[in-house]
């Protein structure tokens, strides 16, 4: 499950965790903050300044991961 | 759960997800795609282009999911 994840002490803020997405040319970024939200950047490849950064709250977080794990069911 | 998480068909390609992040500024889709693969779209306000598409393998989309719902854990 690590395969592939970089993770990066942030003293006083959190962790951030820089995600390898493989042959893609884009980078992606989450800072989990130590209140439960978390930033998610979007770098295209080569670039230092993210061209996205969403803020999230824990219960946004949520909702998404979960429909990134595939653990989302409508109904 | 579902509160604020806008689904669509898409026939012969699978669902969308459209998720409301309330407040802020930007908008997020995830296609989840009939092989299992998952597509991030990342709007601004008012735009219809995504500033950012991230394209994910199911097992890619895994791991962001669990850094994003929190069940990520390293060691």
């Amino acid at each position: 499950m690590g395969k592939g994840i970089y993770v990066q002490e942030l003293p006083g803020i959190g962790k951030r965790y820089d995600v390898d997405l493989g042959s893609n040319t884009q980078r992606i970024s989450i800072v989990v903050r130590r209140d439960g939200a978390r930033d998610l950047y979007v770098f295209a490849a080569g670039a230092d300044d993210p061209v996205a950064v969403i803020e999230m709250s824990e219960e946004q977080a949520r909702k998404v991961g979960a429909l990134l794990t595939g653990t989302y069911f409508s109904d």
